[in-house]
């Protein structure tokens, strides 16, 4: 069986979890901070970021959230997330690659580290000026995202894809750290509230990390 | 035809140019500074990042270099560059994120910002300790590419990959910067000479980007 090594508020992770979810594919989770740069880990992943999966008897481990979907989606038939023309699967990678850069970069990334690793590591408050920037990033980003939905059933086009999970991942991590504010993104809300009632959703959400707590519409679906 | 929306020292233009030359498909250049931002490129990719392929006749845009990459080995079979085995595979496209990711952000992404965006845009001189943490961090990376080439022909194994290419991208432009010592560096050395000596390298390793003069054995294949 697949072990996940994550941790909870780790975006890639979760973008791996949706994927694994919506296949069906069984994995137990080993939580891992990979801020704390254990030996044992890096042997693993020498680029010493979370998701890695390991498969100890078949002896394959897999690093980096990308390499880990294309694998996925290229060795369990169900519900492929990375299909159409290659045109399409082109769009799917681009959004992919939107959220885990862009979306990571301008939202989830200063989030964390000033609601989190500051926190749990420095024992320092967050820096608000990063904080409302990040926020006025969040969105921009989301806008585009209403823009997106406006023209498409799902992220990508008319089936879900990747890009709805990576989509996903970020916006849940930003929403439980407060980053996200719903108001006026009608579009976004309504694709994401489907989401939260999808099986593949339903075990994150009702995960916490330690000392942190989401906002109270976090979880609920009609929020 | 393709036409490639670039710039000389785009390390993941690089990467996209000599996966394009290994497979033969024809493509012509358009010269693209993305810190410009300019509205009809945001267009084209709202990332506003190089490198973005467009066919007008096909009408197809395509952006972001990962999704590139997967696109033309889909559809050109010729020196398929990312194949093999799922787990051969998920081992290329980890090494392609190592690079992207970690040489780009540790090495080239500082080495481009003090070197090149200072003099062009700021008109300021390079932080002196930003360089030489750059190319302590450059050095670390090229430890573990001669651990790589130590233990395998090519960078993911044993046939030649998209891994080799995102390295010879990231390896070149940090070496016209000035950034790479190649002392103790032998394995890695005769990795990338045998690179520079491909027809797909010879035209980028000619080409300059004004005002930066790379070092005298940059273009060399004996250095």
């Amino acid at each position: 069986m697949w072990h996940l090594h994550q941790y909870p508020l780790c975006p890639f992770s979760r973008k791996v979890r949706l994927l694994l979810g919506e296949k069906g594919v069984p994995y137990s989770l080993v939580r891992e901070n990979p801020w704390e740069q254990r030996d044992d880990f890096l042997q693993m992943n020498p680029a010493g970021r979370t998701p890695v999966m390991r498969d100890a008897e078949r002896n394959i481990t897999l690093a980096d959230s990308v390499a880990i979907s294309e694998y996925i989606d290229e060795t369990v038939s169900a519900n492929p997330m990375i299909s159409g023309t290659a045109q399409y699967r082109a769009e799917i990678r681009r959004l992919v690659a939107w959220f885990d850069e862009q979306f990571y970069g301008d939202v989830t990334q200063p989030l964390l580290h000033e609601r989190m690793k500051k926190r749990l590591i420095d024992r320092q408050p967050p820096d608000s000026r990063v904080l409302r920037e990040a926020m006025k990033l969040a969105n921009g980003h989301l806008d585009y995202v209403d823009y997106l939905i406006d023209h498409r059933a799902w992220m990508a086009g008319s089936v879900m894809s990747m890009a709805d999970l990576a989509a996903a991942a970020q916006i849940s991590v930003a929403d439980y750290l407060g980053g996200i504010d719903w108001t006026g993104h009608e579009q976004t809300k309504a694709w994401y509230a489907m989401f939260k009632s999808r099986p593949s959703f339903r075990p994150l959400l009702s995960e916490r990390m330690e000392v942190i707590t989401p906002p109270k519409h976090y979880e609920q679906v009609d929020f």
